[in-house]
């Protein structure tokens, strides 16, 4: 009787824990395919209600699917159709999901997430010397680059960015954090007429600059290595001459901030004798691929230049906004045939890394400040953030479309979220509805990097710990200098 | 052994029940309070990292708490020291939260949620005439009104919204969702001189209107009927002078759109040879409580009228952008003294109810058209979607700040997701990064409406369903319309 008891109770036992297993967990995956399938083996199948291939077509295929091999994106077509071509060792189900390109962050300065909300609602000279210039001095080390850059890099990855433009210091600490993270980024290596974190001048940040670049160019398809003089107002004409001969002679583009401010239109003006757009024509800078941020204040003359020297505009609503920068033509620009793409700007002024908000943010700008309600449509600004800045950022021919031979950066958004309830048009949800947090899964160069909102590349927690006691001491060396 | 078995199999089956229960609830929540406590009972204590009590103080407590009673806020400090006071039956645990005041939707048109991205980025009158017009004729039925309500109702708990101001048709409805869900609501019968889904003109819509008011007035403290006039362009000078005749009479305020566009300008122009707000002042329509949605365009001359007859403004950014209707000079507005808050608009002109965007964009928007970074900061836009909307709506002495004796409408806002890291200031947060989907728990007069992200009050499954279904049909007939 013993022994039948004891039976009995390890039965179970195995059963209640085989019942707490079963109701605990979410159900289990389908199976992949069988090893005798005939279907050609892929690596991953992403599927989706609707899958919005953001190419020339402008396809949206309803319960579609896209199939991945070796960072490629082999096929789009319909899930049945996919399905029946292709065997995949990993899939991404599509039930309550939009697929879709992945987006394409223009211009950021990802490390400065670590100074985001540190001062807002300041004027700009208030805010850059007394708080955002005294913190990178201070603080801004290779540490700080790391902590910060992986910080943002979980922030994008959350959000559905799959490339961005960067520009800070310590750029192979940014390379670092990009490879080990699995996003795909042009890292340009800032160079400033001023002492910087990681320089002393600009001729010390461009030898260092090239060194960097000589480091990283072609060691990972992912990882572009560029250069970023800060502006027309903190280098002079020889200095952006010797940054372009050099990005000439590395083969590399150039990411710059270009016509953004009125002061900057007023410097260039005094400093030039013409404006930012037409003095950078002048010296030759536009002579090889030039992604310029904001772009706020070009003149009728000048968008005819950007368009012919084939000059990439990132477009920053938030930014432009919060900064109190003013309010880009983009529709002109568009109209005129420049190459469009959006970006966050860095989260000290912004402050998050949210697309979906620049995407909403850029079609209300444009449509209050035409005042006309059909100005920069959802479309539109959906390519911005995808194809069309693909195209901006120099990379049109890899990524930005769901479109078989490009590289497969791609994301699924759950729209189960009450704000998409009713669903009549897709693309308008995404753009006027959708939030970073409706984000469900990221893929880039075929390797999922968050899947079912959860981040597989990124240890968040030792992040958030990390950048917590970070900003601690920040903020308290900033309460004492602006107390004495 | 038979009966011995049969004991232990029962004891055992429960203890599998007993553990399925145990690992699949969340943690038991603490105890209530001992009987022999001698600490005051209080229904609930909800508490939070920071308590942001929105008052004339302005005080951010850390580690702070509210007790409520009866439905009122009976006390506010730390937590340590509510917890020494009182004992209560319900707690919201604060780790990791920010407790502020419930948000104040000002202006929406809460059913319309059911026609949100049916037609976007079109001309005004092309989206009304082809879109919104046919769709209403056809569908707005009191069905349309409950399950669109029901649905804006779940997206506004969900987002933190705890009172807002409706116009729309089918009032009766909209109370019995409003009273069933638990937010409160000041609730405008439309008056319209057109065939409308629920009257035949002007003068039948306020025979109706008065009934619905008579019937809801003091009813349910939460509940507020009130008249909505649609416009001056609607309505004309007598018809306006009847509703606020009405309205008198019956001791309630009116809502009503005012100034928002340059159509409406110039209507009023040309019919009443003056703007708007001065031809309102002209007839007595502000010897009553006024509520006007908008306010885009009022001249100089008038925002004085509007600070002297107490009207409160209900900025609407997002909608004024998207149909682009102009930019409203809310900070001039604010400096002259007028009451001012928040809305968003129905979100067939949004398209979604997310107050925080408001917020943001409202910040954003004011700095770029003042072209000032210090216009319009954190704690302004703050105050405009809870104390200053407040007051805006005639609620001043009752809700929008945590002050002991008001009614206990607040929220919770989780700020662990990534884009609050690092955290220097909760109120630049909330503005420039917090979404709907931050928010956890959600109280309205002292009950608890949403917990943990959890909607307790309305069958989300039941309304998702319906709205699908409903939006469906309507779908398919303005295809067809359009088609043909």
């Amino acid at each position: 009787m013993n022994t039948y008891r004891s039976t009995t109770l390890k039965l179970i036992l195995l059963f209640v824990g085989m019942a707490l297993v079963s109701a605990c967990s979410p159900p289990a995956e389908k199976e992949a395919a069988q090893p005798a399938d005939s279907r050609a083996a892929v690596d991953l199948i992403i599927a989706g209600d609707y899958v919005i291939s953001m190419d020339a077509t402008g396809d949206v295929i309803k319960n579609g699917a896209v199939a991945v091999k070796d960072g490629f994106i082999i096929d789009v077509g319909t899930e049945s159709d996919i399905n029946k071509s292709y065997a995949a060792t990993e899939t991404l189900p599509g039930a309550g999901r939009i697929v879709m390109p992945g987006l394409i962050n223009g211009h950021t300065h990802a490390a400065m997430t670590l100074l985001r909300g540190v001062a807002d609602d300041l004027a700009l000279m208030d805010w850059l010397n007394n708080y955002i210039f005294p913190a990178e001095v201070e603080f801004v080390d290779a540490d700080f680059v790391r902590i910060g850059t992986e910080l943002a890099c979980w922030e994008m990855i959350r959000g559905g960015t799959t490339t961005f433009v960067d520009m800070y210091y310590f750029p192979d600490t940014i390379a670092q954090v990009v490879e080990s993270c699995g996003l795909r980024s042009l890292i340009a290596t800032t160079v400033i007429d001023q002492r910087s974190p990681d320089a002393e001048n600009a001729d010390d940040a461009l030898r260092k600059g090239i060194e960097f670049i000589k480091r990283w160019k072609g060691k990972n398809n992912r990882i572009m290595p560029i250069f970023g003089p800060h502006a027309d107002y903190t280098l002079n004409g020889e200095q952006l001459k010797a940054v372009r001969a050099a990005a000439i002679d590395l083969d590399v583009p150039i990411s710059i901030h270009l016509s953004e401010s009125p002061y900057e239109i007023n410097y260039s003006k005094e400093t030039y004798g013409m404006t930012s757009i037409d003095f950078m024509e002048s010296i030759g800078f536009f002579d090889g691929p030039t992604i310029a941020a904001h772009v706020v204040w070009p003149t009728a003359e000048e968008i005819p230049i950007l368009v012919k020297r084939k000059v990439g505009v990132i477009h920053n609503p938030t930014s432009n906004m919060k900064i109190a920068s003013g309010i880009s033509p983009v529709t002109e620009m568009l109209a005129a045939g420049v190459y469009m793409g959006l970006g966050t700007d860095g989260a000290a002024s912004n402050n998050d890394l949210d697309m979906w908000e620049e995407m909403r943010l850029a079609a209300l700008l444009q449509k209050v400040d035409q005042m006309n309600p059909e100005a920069l449509p959802a479309t539109a600004v959906l390519r911005m953030a995808t194809s069309g800045g693909a195209e901006a950022i120099g990379l049109g021919d890899q990524i930005g479309a769901l479109t078989k031979g490009l590289r497969a950066d791609l994301i699924q958004v759950s729209f189960d979220d009450v704000h998409f309830v009713p669903t009549y048009d897709v693309l308008s949800h995404l753009v006027y509805v959708a939030d970073e947090q409706d984000v469900a899964s990221v893929v880039v160069d075929g390797k999922v990097l968050m899947r079912d909102h959860k981040i597989l590349t990124i240890d968040t927690e030792r992040v958030r710990r990390e950048a917590n006691e970070l900003a601690g001491r920040i903020q308290a060396a900033l309460a004492a200098k602006n107390k004495s």
